[in-house]
């Protein structure tokens, strides 16, 4: 049922291309996964997810749990069809929100006391928790319960956090175990920025036997050469027979060279996000609609681009519509930047496949430079 | 260039069935255009409006005018080109807007003093203004600038708008004349709920030749009834061989009745800002679908409807994505809700032309009732 092929490995770097396949289909890796919070992508309908080439979306059990409930999304036939998509869906546990949006109480080895962010209703999460909530949502594949650290932590912060994310491993999965015919899991490594810590929490994960591993706790703040360290040592001790997905990745540069360092998977709301505020990617960086450079600026986006805004619309009424606050403006900019950061991981793939990833790595880096 | 045919009539209403020729494209009548006042039909692609069966939208003058420009609009190609829609346009001369929008300064038979909503900036508008901002925006049929009554107002009142309607029906007829092989102009009754204005003003708009009729100054506050009595009335008026636009109107009731009296065209924000608060059309009625009955409810919102949100999601879904805040919702309501007031339209022409539409009229209301 869950199958992970790597099919080609670059010569010079860690990068990798490979399937992964689920019981809604295959997925190509490299691949960028986008967010899909509370049932739905934020802005597009599921067949525009399909058109700007999404193979797999997240769903986020805490979000669901809490909205509409968890016993909803169960009642509907799962999340697919609930939210009407047939591909494959990732749920994260609520590890990560647990820490960046309830009002927290208590955190022991037990689980976490906290308080839903949406009408502070008293909610206790364990991995026991997370895994029936998944299990209910039915998502192709779940992850762990686990602890992120935050950015900075000191190290002992950080090892107690790397000992709660094993002990919650061994629950997750015991947990999940009825479900492995349906539901794959995925193991989460912690450890901040500590290369002991992260080495120690790769091996500690690994030997498990989970489906794929997660790379959490990166992308929380620290400097990218920080997260670049952390990947480069789990490159060498993360099984390479099993799909790596880094946890709330989504800016270009960085998707680009945690591919040259062996991650397979990616999610992160920033293309989403950044379109409803009107910031577009660019293979020349990213640019911000609202600039009054673009008021007759009669061309498209992006021309490289073959998404349904770059295709029909130009940037002077993108700023239009960004101006007069139209949800249309929204709608294009994140369908295009979507399109931009799928578009990317396959380009990633198609370079890995024909043996050209480290020339394509270089013209990237060449070219993208944020506009200021 | 333009051209209006009426191909069946019923024996038993006023009711017609039509075709309006256009440099863009035939309309055919009765039809309900959506509503684009900032060149985009609220959370809407040009796609998605010629998938719900939209032939025909409006701008607004006033609008395009203030932001981004009516000259940036030009400078595109013309508001068919800016915002990438290949269909008929009707542009308001921006005169209802003067009334409901702008702060108001100065009004005399000269125009109207007033300054802009968006920053404040004065604006002086006129027939002269407004033929030459429709101009520039391209668009295949302009209205006059009139002076809408609210309602209430005195008689007297509301006769000085009609002789000051009919004063700027002259000007913006002399305004828009070298035009008058790329675009339609239509004129404009007013006249409150007063017979002998209403009356009044459709023999002087009427005798000056305009390609069409507008009615204005309708679906301002005034009863159901009293906008039905001005109905009747125009009918017996106004030229039975030239199209008649009863503008503001969207509730499907007075949809009905005022095809009943011999009215071609409609336009409303209603079925889009109403989609935008999660009302939805329905034949039984209007709902709102934040109810919390809608919560477990996994049935489309109209079975008998063929849009993309009744094809494909329950309302559980869709309450779930409009408690959520999530910008879905608005598209998927709106999408519903053109579909829904287009193919009422679409259902009334085929009444008539199966000569049918008495029974459609009386089994319309027979359902129709919006929820409590």
């Amino acid at each position: 049922m869950f199958e992970f092929r790597v099919s080609a490995v670059c010569a010079k770097t860690g990068a990798r291309a490979g399937v992964l396949s689920t019981p809604h289909g295959d997925v190509k890796t490299p691949v960028f996964m986008p967010v899909g919070t509370a049932a739905a992508v934020k802005a597009m309908t599921p067949d525009e997810l399909e058109e700007v080439g999404a193979e797999i979306i997240l769903g986020n059990a805490y979000h669901l749990y809490l909205r509409p409930g968890a016993d909803v999304v169960a009642e509907a036939g799962g999340l697919h069809s609930f939210m009407s998509w047939r591909l494959p869906i990732l749920t994260d546990s609520g590890g990560f929100q647990v820490f960046s949006l309830a009002a927290l109480g208590k955190v022991s080895d037990d689980g976490v006391s906290c308080r839903s962010h949406v009408d502070g209703a008293a909610l206790f999460m364990s991995p026991e928790w997370a895994m029936e909530t998944q299990g209910l949502l039915g998502s192709d594949i779940a992850m762990c319960f686990d602890q992120c650290s935050p950015y900075p932590c000191s190290h002992d912060e950080a090892e107690r956090g790397v000992e709660r994310t094993t002990l919650w491993a061994a629950r997750s999965m015991a947990a999940w175990e009825k479900r492995r015919d349906k539901q794959a899991l995925f193991g989460i490594v912690q450890g901040s920025v500590f290369p002991d810590l992260r080495m120690r929490s790769a091996l500690e994960i690994a030997e498990r036997g989970f489906v794929g591993h997660g790379i959490g706790g990166l992308s929380v703040g620290e400097p990218h050469d920080k997260m670049y360290e952390m990947l480069s040592l789990l490159n060498g001790v993360l099984p390479e027979d099993k799909p790596r997905y880094l946890m709330g990745v989504g800016y270009p540069p960085n998707i680009v060279e945690a591919v040259a360092l062996g991650v397979d998977m990616f999610d992160c709301v920033l293309p989403t996000r950044d379109g409803r505020t009107g910031t577009l990617f660019t293979p020349s960086g990213r640019i911000n609609i609202k600039g009054k450079r673009y008021e007759r600026d009669f061309t498209p986006v992006d021309p490289e681009c073959d998404c349904y805004l770059c295709r029909n619309f130009t940037r002077a009424y993108l700023r239009h519509l960004y101006k007069s606050g139209e949800i249309l403006s929204a709608r294009l900019c994140t369908m295009h930047n979507l399109r931009f950061t799928i578009r990317l991981a396959e380009q990633a793939r198609e370079a890995i496949t024909a043996g050209e990833f480290p020339e394509f790595r270089r013209r990237f880096h060449e070219r993208f430079h944020d506009e200021r």
